[in-house]
């Protein structure tokens, strides 16, 4: 495998609109998404872009609320209330070729590939078999830059 | 405050050898950087490249392993043993005029502006002010793409 682009980093926080309230007036902001519920995961996500180098995309911040009844983002920001960084997320241009990848590897793939907040097929592996780093790997989306 | 590149993201680790090669065979990555010491912040860092969008300089892996006597990372590799997330990196242009607004904004910035692992300046910001999230603030090296 190649190492592919970092689409985003997660990040938990208990009030996506206080978040954005905080990275629209204090980090500076300029391009935050809609908020939209994925209640397939148990959450309400919303993206915040970063510049690039030389004016290409950068690495988006995925913010993380928990829909009613999700207990593992619930039980995260038990442990970190003012919210935290929860995952990375990696692009790869074929999706079951990397869950075979790291399957062959001996990392553990968390489930089947769904649907994620992009509209692409994604799997979670486990942190611990990740050097501690829950990740997240994505399929690029067709129309991407 | 306009929100700068996501220069890296900074990954504890246990041994950076053993996640040179995690990132190198597991993860696919191309460049990765001779690893150094920064004594002034008690640890030694090695920074993975991935790719970005349309063939740019993506965000960096900072791979952050304790020197002795660095209590700080080692106490959270006390509680993520196999190493995790430790803080985000964001430019600006001017240091000194962010860690006015930072202040400003009653944010705790963490110490003087100091050399960081780029040889440009850098601070970081207390996470329960950042929404959880240590962030570091560095400026933008001059030679940089």
């Amino acid at each position: 495998m190649k190492l592919g682009r970092l689409n985003h980093i997660g990040v938990a926080t208990p009030s996506i609109a206080d978040s954005i309230a905080f990275y629209r007036d204090v980090m500076g902001a300029t391009k935050i998404h809609d908020p939209f519920d994925l209640p397939d995961q148990g959450v309400k996500v919303c993206f915040v872009d970063t510049p690039g180098a030389g004016g290409s995309e950068g690495t988006q911040i995925e913010l993380i609320e928990p829909l009613p009844g999700n207990a593992s983002i619930a039980s995260f920001l038990e442990k970190n209330p003012a919210g935290g960084q929860h995952h990375v997320c990696y692009e790869v241009p074929e999706i079951h070729a990397a869950k075979a990848w790291f399957e062959s590897q001996g990392k553990r793939v968390l489930g089947e590939p769904r649907i994620g907040a992009h509209g692409t097929l994604i799997f979670f592996v486990h942190p611990r078999d990740m050097q501690g780093v829950l990740t997240e790997i994505m399929e690029t989306p067709r129309e991407a830059h």
